[in-house]
């Protein structure tokens, strides 16, 4: 819950956000969404919800959290949710004198906001409330320096952990005891909670881009993708191998030589100020002038910060634009039914201009023994 | 995300949701709360929803679990939501010819609900779209033979980790240490991810409800409250116990065998029928009436399933009815700012009408050697 990030880096978010907030004209913003929550006044708690003004910052949360927060938060507002939210909104538009309080639409739920509607209607029949998505999460695309050593920090724990399993999994081990293992390693070794569950996925489960670990055993011989992400105060980090216990066949070294082919292409690629769709595309063609073509399933990466999926979105869709400081996954893969998978993904920011690997476990020599 | 209940189980829960369905008039239920797709048909997959109609069930997922669930819901039609979840519910509005579509507002945020109203004015502007939250979480208070026999495995857990816990832990360990130790024991003995983070709360932290485990060592002689929960079989389990390193003050003492003193009168009190908010106040009665008046600062329980906090609630204001075959805990607790707190739980179901213990950790002996 405790943040080592001076109150100053949050009165710059929190500047920015009136600007995006007079660019979207409300005067108010509700901000409901966890990480957002985080990411503004490093208050972590399970429970509350922060209100920006034009003039004032405003943390409301329950009895369990105040005085940490007044504690940890010595700069902010704190106030006690002893009633409803839809009350303690009312309150503040009454005290602050909002006309349209803003508020994450996809990140409350309808109930809510139509209590809270209701509430403003009858209270403060002037007032207007607005969906207004989206404008912490374009900030928190944009890391800065502190956010970018969290991330080292956590990038550094699953290279170490995916050094631990290469030297640790042997045929015979099911997939379950192989993610387990990791996972207990990350979390005595400095992890916080994992973000997602440690994927070990082998033989023909390599082929599911999204496979939960099972009593499967693992055999020499066959592809097996191991999927990890940590978390360092807060910031979570994401890195994807995929090892061959043994030895490898002539056809899983070309199915592997070019998934690595795909993703040395796109971070040979990358600028600031190019399309994440674009980089998307430089992945898929390599994939398809082979005979794996339409076999790279899912999108190229996603970002990575307080979250472990967050923008920018790297996929044919997207329309992010990639910019020094962000912090995202580089993750081509092809997934052959039955025969099996590959998937390489690493943690990348983009830094003076070009593509520099935050995880750096090895990838060239994925037999491992 | 199996399920050993056969589709007759489900076929029952489905029916009865389409009976509670005709007393809320709606034609058509969406349900998108995870925990309520799993009770209406064993999925258990990370995305997806469920659209009951009077005639049929409809399972819509993405395509990483539509094959797992072809085969493991065979008796369910499975759609792929390849294209925007408010598209295929207007096709299914289409097909089926609802005329009245329920949601469960509670759970869809706002902005999704008002894409999907959106979608249905434009293509079927007879038909409506409105909140009918709760029918499934009502139905999941009542627990049939196969929930009743997985959450006996989920107590089980908790009890043998107590076990452990008490078995290992000593004067100096950390509180992180000891709950890291505790949740290592749980996963490497047939629990699933736990459904909260272990707690052990020691010294003045034992007076914070819901404290988080820190480095502060665990020393002779004070509370060291104990919160654990499993999950078997998506099935959770929820115990605490307070417990004392050695010897034991004769305030801990006063203050342990009242807090005992309420736990016992719930139980032997408690039978089908009764209201929550009395099962409260039986504890809140024991409590008022000695020097600890006032200390006991949180509601006596919640119902246990699969989410670790759902319905019943048993606290002052709450309007539920207690019955047979409902599972929850009963839990008072006293804290005393600085001097510490002792907490005492089970989980326990009202059979026969009465109450039986699931979790039956002792509870009359808390010095530990």
């Amino acid at each position: 819950m405790s943040s080592s990030l001076v109150p100053e880096a949050f009165s710059r978010r929190i500047s920015e956000v009136r600007t995006a907030m007079r660019s979207r004209e409300v005067d108010g913003l509700l901000v409901t969404h966890r990480p957002n929550i985080r990411y503004l006044t490093g208050f972590a708690g399970s429970s509350g919800c922060v209100l920006v003004s034009s003039r004032d910052i405003v943390l409301v949360t329950d009895g369990r959290y105040i005085e940490r927060a007044r504690i940890e938060q010595p700069w902010l507002q704190v106030e006690l949710a002893a009633d409803a939210l839809a009350d303690v909104v009312s309150r503040r538009v009454s005290s602050v004198g909002m006309r349209r309080l803003g508020f994450e639409s996809e990140h409350m739920s309808y109930a809510r906001a139509q209590a809270l509607r209701t509430e403003l209607a009858e209270t403060h029949p002037q007032s207007e409330l607005a969906s207004a998505d989206g404008i912490v999460e374009a900030l928190r695309m944009v890391k800065d320096e502190y956010e970018l050593g969290a991330l080292a920090r956590a990038t550094a724990l699953v290279d170490a952990a995916l050094s631990y399993a290469v030297g640790s999994i042997v045929a015979g081990m099911t997939e379950l005891e192989a993610a387990w293992s990791i996972e207990r390693w990350l979390r005595e070794n400095g992890s916080g909670s994992l973000p997602f569950p440690v994927i070990v996925a082998s033989g023909p489960n390599s082929a599911l881009p999204h496979a939960e670990p099972g009593e499967r055993a693992l055999r020499t011989g066959e592809p097996i993708v191991i999927d990890v992400g940590a978390t360092f105060d807060g910031y979570c980090s994401d890195l994807t191998r995929t090892v061959f216990l043994g030895e490898m066949s002539p056809e899983h070294q070309d199915l592997y030589r070019t998934v690595l082919s795909a993703q040395s292409s796109v971070l040979q690629w990358l600028r600031s100020g190019v399309l994440a769709a674009d980089a998307d595309n430089v992945a898929r063609t390599v994939i398809s002038s082979t005979k794996y073509s339409g076999m790279f399933v899912h999108g190229l990466g996603h970002g990575v910060g307080l979250e472990v999926h967050e923008g920018p979105v790297l996929n044919s869709r997207s329309e992010d634009t990639l910019l020094n400081s962000m912090v995202f996954t580089v993750e081509p893969g092809i997934y052959m039914a039955s025969f099996g998978g590959v998937r390489i993904e690493d943690t990348v920011v983009l830094r003076n201009n070009s593509a520099v690997a935050l995880t750096q476990f090895d990838k060239n020599n994925p037999v491992i023994h």
